[in-house]
């Protein structure tokens, strides 16, 4: 245990009246760290709540076992936030006023008088896991399924690069205290609407190839989206598809948001920075994953695109 | 351990001259359960082979570190083999023949004299990784590939219901040893073909929902896998698709392998029992994986197993 893990402990029991936000589009590691440390509060005795931005659907299980108070907040804490601009609507009320900073990004730059800030932890909810041993909670299938959550979904149900050896035990810990690891991977892992179905079957047959196989292009259509009639949920993840494909270094996906106006979502592989090639086209990102927007036809969306990802190959 | 276990570690040092049979259409847990048993016995200065139908291109790297050895075969061990028949063109030659069954699949039919059978384990490389640990053998980072192999494929990658906190905490063993898990991850779980894709793209296309959309049916045609030109390893994975989506309760994909002939997999949700269903029809399997072959005419075969399907929901 580290000194600022018994520091965070030793806050939580001198303190009450809490306020535990969460970041803007909000995952399964934000609000399970969210959910979680919010029971271990009020099972102290404690009154706390969550603050969100929203809760998707599939994750409002995580709220069971929270019990609705009213109180005036006197101690705010983070989890799974690093930067305050990450807070969205919230940003205004809360910037500034974090007392307790809890998260696993090496870039933390939240401003607090207390950080408890690992980089190497798969998720934020792997910290919460340390910290809650410390403190000796009682531990229920309501903490357990908000802390397997949040690591099972950061880490891509343990396939990502960020899943250590350490991670898998404290998966397996958390299992044996009882958690609902068949219904969590069922929902977050292994569920397919049929409309998501039917959308990839008609994105597969506009993958195109170019650049020597080393880039591929897939395209979402307004016309698809209307006949299928997706939701952003379900658009959602599309943009893996093409960088998953054998061989493929930069998979660029076009999603038509109005006539010849496409957003771009680009994912590579390997040493081709995402960000730098959507750069060129006004847009930004990560090394990995970057966006933009392009305009023109199909066509001449798919050419200026071409032209960008060549510069990179 | 069991007194099974300490039986197999017994007999693998008393005998010399080993072939270790794997099951036709060969999964990861299968080699990687033959090609670490392999390594294991001839770093103890034993003679051993592993024989195999086929070993699809992404499995090849299971092999590395074992040293091609000219013997005649005195003792056969077979690993996650259910049953005789899945030998495929090697059955007429060692059907009978086998001294020690290695499996964890609990319907396990082998006939042999030694039999390590745990059904419980989440994979055969995990009743291995136990055996190993008794037989305190020298770890290498080719055993370590082989066994974390076998054990996230047959897991999906610790996301399938068979996953225990055992297995968890057996692979954060093997990552600790040294094991290529960025690697084996990508390849398997995060790698496409483009056939792969063609093939998922001709499978959507036959999808059929019965019994209240509770059993949807995929097939996997002779004539979509000439026209593809697909590999055992590109049609691996597919049975999952069915079960995944929303609502599904019994996933079915029906591969045709001659005319009028179907290999049939099961993958259920829930309460209904895969093996239970395959059993009526001659197979057998896991509770939530099974399989059998069904003949017929491609409509013929599909009756027959919505009927199955219909006495299960």
């Amino acid at each position: 245990m580290t000194d600022k893990m018994r520091e965070a402990a030793a806050f939580l029991r001198e303190h009450d009246n809490y306020e535990i936000l969460t970041h803007d589009y909000p995952d399964g590691d934000t609000l399970g760290s969210g959910y979680a440390l919010c029971m271990v509060l009020q099972q102290m005795g404690k009154k706390a709540r969550v603050i969100t931005t929203s809760v998707p659907k599939d994750y409002l299980f995580l709220q069971e076992g929270v019990v609705a108070q009213d109180f005036e907040a006197e101690t705010i804490v983070s989890v799974d936030i690093a930067d305050e601009k990450l807070l969205g609507v919230n940003r205004e009320k809360y910037e500034g006023r974090i007392d307790l900073c809890i998260d696993h990004h090496i870039t933390n730059k939240v401003n607090a008088p207390l950080k408890l800030v690992e980089g190497s932890a798969a998720a934020n909810c792997a910290i919460l896991y340390k910290l809650f041993r410390l403190m000796d909670i009682t531990w229920t299938r309501g903490i357990a399924n908000c802390l397997y959550t949040g690591i099972s979904t950061d880490t891509g149900c343990f396939r990502y690069t960020n899943t250590t050896s350490e991670t898998m035990r404290i998966a397996a810990d958390i299992m044996d205290i009882g958690c609902d690891t068949v219904y969590i991977n069922k929902v977050m892992f292994e569920t397919k609407t049929k409309k998501k179905i039917a959308l990839e079957r008609e994105v597969y047959d506009t993958i195109e190839y170019c650049l020597g196989d080393r880039c591929a292009i897939i395209t979402v259509t307004l016309e698809t989206q209307r006949a299928i009639g997706v939701s952003d949920g379900e658009l959602e993840g599309l943009a893996s598809i093409p960088r998953c494909i054998e061989g493929v270094q930069i998979g660029i996906t076009m999603r038509e948001k109005k006539p010849n106006e496409f957003k771009v979502s680009v994912r590579t592989n390997g040493n081709v920075s995402a960000s730098a090639l959507c750069e060129t086209l006004g847009g930004g990102g990560h090394t990995a994953a970057a966006g933009c927007t392009v305009t023109g036809t199909p066509e001449e969306a798919k050419a200026t695109l071409k032209a960008a990802a060549a510069r990179f190959l």
